[in-house]
Order: C-alpha cells, then sequence, then structure tokens
C-alpha cells in the first residue's frame, strides 16, 4: 500500500467524494423538468451510466414509462427497474449483446408513433455497448475495425467518426427510427470538449463528419481496411435532424471542479491545470511527475505544498504489449518512476466511470516508495510500461484504485497531492 | 509569422533576456575569485558554451593562463583568444575535430605537473565535443552508439553511462591525466538535476554509474553492441578522484525564473509548472496545449489571463522519419496543433544554446494561426511530426526561433503566453 497513510486517505475521499458527485441522478431530474410530456412515453438508456440514468427518470416518471430498454457494460446494472429491460454488453469492443440491445432499442423505437415521446439517456461507452452492424457488415467487420482503431492509438474523436459509418445505429440514425415522434436527448457527456455527436458516438446527432475525414484518419495511421468495410465508409450519415432537443450535462471539467472542491476542504490548495488532456498516457504520467517534483521548490512563482494538482481529459495508450491495464493505471505508474524516492507526494489517476480500460479497476495510485516497491518483488517498472501491464504491477504492491461501475461516465482526472 | 504581433515582441523579448542572464561571464568570475592560483595556470573550456567561459576566464587571470584551449560546437566560437587554442567540433554526433580537441586537452594537461592549476570549464555539449575512444575502439564505433542512443529514444542521463565507457576522457579519465596539479571545475548545467557526472560526461567526476546501469539501459532499449564495445563498456570507471574542486552554476531553474521575471515585466503572471521535464517532445507539446486551452476557463481554480505558464526540461525525441527537427521545434509544432484557432495564445520552446537538434534554429513558436497557414501551404502537421521534419515546416511559415550560438546552454524553456 501507499506509505503516506493519511494522504492515501485523502486521496480515497477526493475520488469518493466528487465520483458521488458526478452521479447523473440530479442532472437527470432537471432535465426531465424542462421536458413536455405526450403520448405514450418511451425511455432509451445506454452508455456506462446507463442503469444509473435510466433508474432516475424512473424514479421521477415511474409508471409513466410505458417502455424501457436499458443498455450497460457487464457488472453495471444494479437490479431490476419497473418498465424497463436490462442488457449488459461489452466494452470496449461490441459484442453479441451489444447487438441484442441495439435489437430492442430499434423494437422499442419502432413503437413509437407520432404524438409519443421518446427520452434517450446517452453517457459514454454506448458506442461499443449499442451496436447493430450497416447492412452488408458483421459485428466482427465492426470489432476488427475498433481494435485496429485502439491499437494504432487513434483518439476517441477520430474513433467515433470511423465507427458511426459501420453501424446502423451510430451518426443520427437511431433517431431516424422515430421521426414522428419527440425525442429528447440527456447526455452525460464523457468527452472532453463536450460535443455531443461524439458521445456514444451521436446516435441522435447530425453527423458533420464526412468522408474526408475519413481518409484523413486512415491517412494519418496507415490504416487499411476490406472491401465491405470500405463501402460502408463512403456512405454518409444523416446531417440534419428535426425532432430531437438535446440536453447535455456533466463534464470532466465539472470532475475536476469536485476534485478540487473536496482536496481544499481537506487543506490543499487546489490548481486545476488542464480538463482536456488527449496525449499519451505514460507521457503525461512523466509531465506529471516533472510538476510534482517542482512543488515548492520555485520560490516566488511555483506551488506551495500542501497542494492538490490536478488535471482532467482522456489520454491514451498506444498498446505495445499484451499485458492489462487502462489509461489511468499507466499513467500513474509512469508518475511513480518519476518521484521514486520522494517524500509526502502521492498520484493518483482514475476513471469517473469505475473501469480503467478492459480491468476491473478504476486507476491506479502510487507515491514515492512505489518503483522501490516493485523492484523488491521483481518486477522492472519499465518493462510493465512496455507489455502495457500496469494492471498486474500495481495490483501486487495495493496501487490500484478499485471503485467497482459507479453509476456516472464523465472521464479521467488525474491529481497529485503534495503535503 | 505570428499573428499576435505585440505577442511575438513579447515572446522575443523572454527569449533574449533570459538567455542573456544565462551567460556564465559572472558566474565564471565569481567561481575564480574562489580559487587558490598557483604555479602555471592552465585553462580547459569545453562544451557549446565554452569560448564564453573562456573568454570570461580570460578577462579575469589575462595573461597568467600559461596556455588554454578552448573545445566548442562548430560556429560556437568568437573569435581569437589569447593563450587559447580553439577546437571547433562535431556535436550531437562527435567527430574528428572532437578527437583533436581531446588530443590537445590531453597533451595540455600533461603539461602540468605538481603545484600547477587547472581550471576546467566545462558545460554541456561537451560529451559529443571532446572525444578519444578507449584503446581498441574507434570513432566511428562511438558514433554508431551515440547514434542508436539517440534514436531508441534513450534520456541524456543514460545516453552518458554508456558513452563515458567508450571514452578515454570521460568519467573522470580526463581529470586522471594531472593527478598531481589542483583542478578546479567549473560547471554550467544543462542537466536537470544538476548532477555533475553527466554533464559533458562528467570528465572531472568520479563515476558512480556501473556495468549494471548498462546492462538495464542495454535492456529498457533492446540495444545490442558489437563485441569490442562490450567489452569497454564491461571496464569499470573512477570511483574515487581526490585532487578536484568543483563549483557549478547556472541551471535550467535559474532559466526558468528569468523567463518568469521577464514575463511579469511584460504584464503577464507568470507559473512556473516544472523545471525537469523529460518526457516526449511532441506529449509535451500536447500537455501544454492542453494547459493552455484551459487558461481562463476554470474560473476558481485555474489560471487568469494575462498569464505566462513556465516549463523548463529537456524533453525527448523518438526518431520515426527522417527529416529536421529539435525537441523543441517538435514540442512547438505539437502544441500548435493543440491551439488550433485560439486567439491571443502563443507557445515557445526554445534551447539556450541556440541550436535545437541538429538545426540552426534555437525552438519553435507557434499560435493559433500555425497549423492553419501550414494548411494553406499543403503541409500536413501529422505528416511532419512522424517524419521529424518539424524545422521545414516551421521555417516556411516563420515559426523558427533564430538566436544563434548564445554562449551558453542550461537547456530548455517552454512558455504558453495568454493575453
Amino acid at each position: 500500500m501507499i506509505q503516506c497513510g493519511d494522504m492515501l486517505e485523502d486521496a480515497k475521499q477526493i475520488i469518493t467524494c466528487s465520483i458521488q458527485d458526478m452521479l447523473p441522478d440530479r442532472a437527470v431530474a432537471q432535465a426531465l423538468h424542462k421536458v413536455t410530456l405526450q403520448g405514450n412515453i418511451y425511455v432509451v438508456s445506454f452508455g456506462k451510466a446507463g442503469w444509473q440514468m435510466a433508474s432516475a427518470a424512473s424514479a421521477i416518471l415511474g409508471d409513466r414509462i410505458k417502455k424501457g430498454v436499458i443498455v450497460t457494460k457487464y457488472g453495471h446494472s444494479k437490479g431490476k427497474l419497473s418498465c424497463f429491460s436490462i442488457v449488459e454488453a461489452g466494452h470496449p469492443v461490441p459484442d453479441d449483446n451489444s447487438v441484442r440491445g441495439a435489437d430492442m432499442t430499434v423494437s422499442l423505437l419502432r413503437e413509437a408513433k407520432k404524438g409519443d415521446t421518446v427520452i434517450l439517456l446517452v453517457s459514454g461507452g454506448g458506442s461499443s455497448l449499442l451496436e447493430k452492424p450497416e447492412e452488408g457488415l458483421s459485428l466482427e467487420n465492426i470489432q476488427e475495425v475498433t481494435k485496429k482503431l485502439l491499437q494504432c492509438g487513434a483518439a476517441i474523436q477520430e474513433i467515433n467518426v470511423i465507427r458511426k459509418r459501420l453501424s446502423a445505429v451510430k451518426g443520427g440514425k437511431l433517431a431516424g427510427l422515430c421521426r414522428e415522434s419527440k425525442i429528447y436527448q440527456i447526455v452525460l457527456s464523457d468527452i472532453i470538449d463536450d460535443n455531443m455527436e461524439m458521445i456514444a458516438s451521436g446516435p441522435a446527432c447530425a453527423d458533420t463528419s464526412t468522408y474526408g475525414d475519413v481518409c484523413r484518419i486512415k491517412d494519418k495511421y496507415g490504416l487499411e481496411f476490406t472491401e465491405k468495410v470500405e463501402k460502408a465508409l463512403k456512405k454518409e450519415t444523416p446531417a440534419v435532424i428535426e425532432n430531437v432537443d438535446s440536453m447535455i450535462t456533466g463534464s470532466v471539467r465539472e470532475l475536476c471542479r469536485s476534485a478540487a472542491r473536496h482536496a481544499q476542504k481537506l487543506g490543499y490548495t487546489p490548481h486545476i491545470i488542464a480538463t482536456d488532456l488527449n496525449c499519451q498516457a505514460r507521457e503525461a504520467g512523466s509531465f506529471m511527475a516533472s510538476i510534482a517534483r517542482g512543488i515548492g521548490k520555485t520560490e516566488r512563482d511555483g506551488w506551495k505544498r500542501p497542494c492538490a494538482i490536478i488535471a482532467g481529459g482522456e489520454t491514451i495508450v498506444n498498446l505495445t504489449g499484451h499485458g492489462m491495464g487502462g489509461r489511468n493505471q499507466e499513467l500513474a505508474l509512469s508518475a511513480a518512476a518519476g518521484i521514486q524516492g520522494m517524500r509526502d507526494t502521492l498520484i493518483f489517476s482514475v476513471g469517473s466511470d469505475g473501469t480503467d480500460g478492459p480491468t476491473d479497476a478504476a486507476g491506479g495510485i502510487v507515491d514515492g516508495t512505489t518503483i522501490d516497491r516493485l523492484k523488491e518483488l521483481g518486477i522492472n517498472w519499465e518493462k510493465v510500461l512496455r507489455d502495457n501491464d500496469s494492471y498486474h504491477a500495481l495490483k501486487q504492491i495495493g496501487g490500484l484504485i478499485m471503485t467497482g461501475a459507479t453509476g456516472t461516465n464523465v472521464n479521467d482526472v488525474s491529481v497529485i497531492l503534495c503535503k
């Protein structure tokens, strides 16, 4: 475990409280109060916060809901909800249940007639969780393309430009299924610039990306696809959608502010330095460690202890190995190397959804003793990073942050705590 | 050129003045006043600031100098100095003149007898500029190894651990040539943690690195060397040296502080966030751009305009292409992509020695229009970064910082200016 016990407690409290602040319940309630309910009410809630958002809607609308569907990640459902069918599906790679969830959603939306109301509750992760391939494509085609995109280190924005063209439910196509009903879309944002088309690949948003963007991305990462995939990529997505009102809620900036508030309560002067990191996870870790090393050193113009330096966003991982980890764990482990031997300094990075990459951890937490403790176990941190195996390394020394599925998803926050 | 003209002027002033503050003249004078001069006085000055430091010593010691040698980079000598021989040599890869410089240095040091005084003026770059292969090795062997190390992205500290073992003048071996004389070493630091053994590969410093460190570095980057090189790597360097007094001066932290001071004079509130960056240049650029995007946005806890966010250190470049550039230019170009379209925001990164990588530029300077101006010329910044060709791209749009050889070398500073 982390050696500075009281700082570990502080970190845990900041993590727990700031994620708690990001639960979508209140935001969904506020948004629903602005909705004009008419006809039959259908609710579709999908994404990593799918259950939590549906639960909030259910608490307000109760039996007025004619029928609902929740599609969320495995382990993210917290039990039955009256009127709702629940499907748990694959993330970050869609699986058969993603298609099952999409099929149920499509049937439900086809029930909605003129004068009815459809409430779409959308959260991050939806891109993978709700999936139905475009005509001529199989789920395997989409899976292959998604894997390629993740492995080459493409940004989530770029992945989505490609992915929505391969899907029958993304890029505005879902909304196209019930053009006669009024659709209210309540979106919990996990995209750093709150670009709604990007969240869950914008199932009810007009798509501003074009085939030209597709070509640029292919060129950038040297990607090649099969003929069938190429054909789907060339087909343009809906550029105009008129029956949808959208409300956006949650953001990684709010998550950072919340972390700042809770750090301040614990006596750390907070400084938010960025809310939209998008560089490589391990390099961000190195940069954060450099910042940590300078705290208290530059007298006049620098930060003073105790303080909390906060950066939000979504870093990326270039897969070079076959280990297990996530961007937050990788950032933390890399930062650990940079603060080796430092006292009263702790760095953590955590995904607000509670699941970092394909692991059961939400992120990683390290201090000046982390690297030495790994060394004692015969673990070489540099090799671990090359193998993208931060999960197993951090697990052995109590460096994982375990929250379980949190019910929200507003991206990641990385924090340096200094006493 | 940069569109915000007055900010460009501000940037130029910060660059010029902070580099001026780092000239070693005063520091050399102060250090020399602490020296007890006796017997014949020999001066050896090598590194990128070699001429400037020798000139400062010459101004104080004048004809008391029996003989001196300067070994500096091509174009870094500013003219003849009485008593001194001057050799200009290769950097970052040593060449025949590096060996010539080393031979002259070795002869001079062998002249020094018991009771004489040797003044070593050491600055960064010396590793490459002063070179004499260990017995059994050729300069080509050293060049090959150096190139391999630079290309795999090894940190300068790691490069030096290897390099000093291949050399007859590094890792304390130079001081070993005149064990009877008193040696005063005045060091201008370009190493971020001021570890004197690392500066110019510590020619007069006992070497704490061991063959174990060599193996770790080889393993980290998957390096393999020839048998001859392996043999030299296994030979341990001097672990104790007793006739040397060392004084260290200059640091990248002072460079950052100076940049902060000059930014403040121009009305920007300065914040030094780090003084020892060591992550990848392009990722540091991306991180800096994220910081820039957040300025003025996070109300309570963030930075307000006008401000100057300052980070010092030495980032690294993983060579993937065959273009031309340097770490500062690459950082700046990458940052440009992250601030595309932003107003009143400028980012520059500059090496205090005036030569960034193998180019005649000191660094790069960009703003929110940089990427669009490149696009107008048909230049794709992503491709440029992949090709490590930032120099040619920035050159076309007036994005290079040109200072010429500055006479100092205390590493790099990167600055975000926001109005």
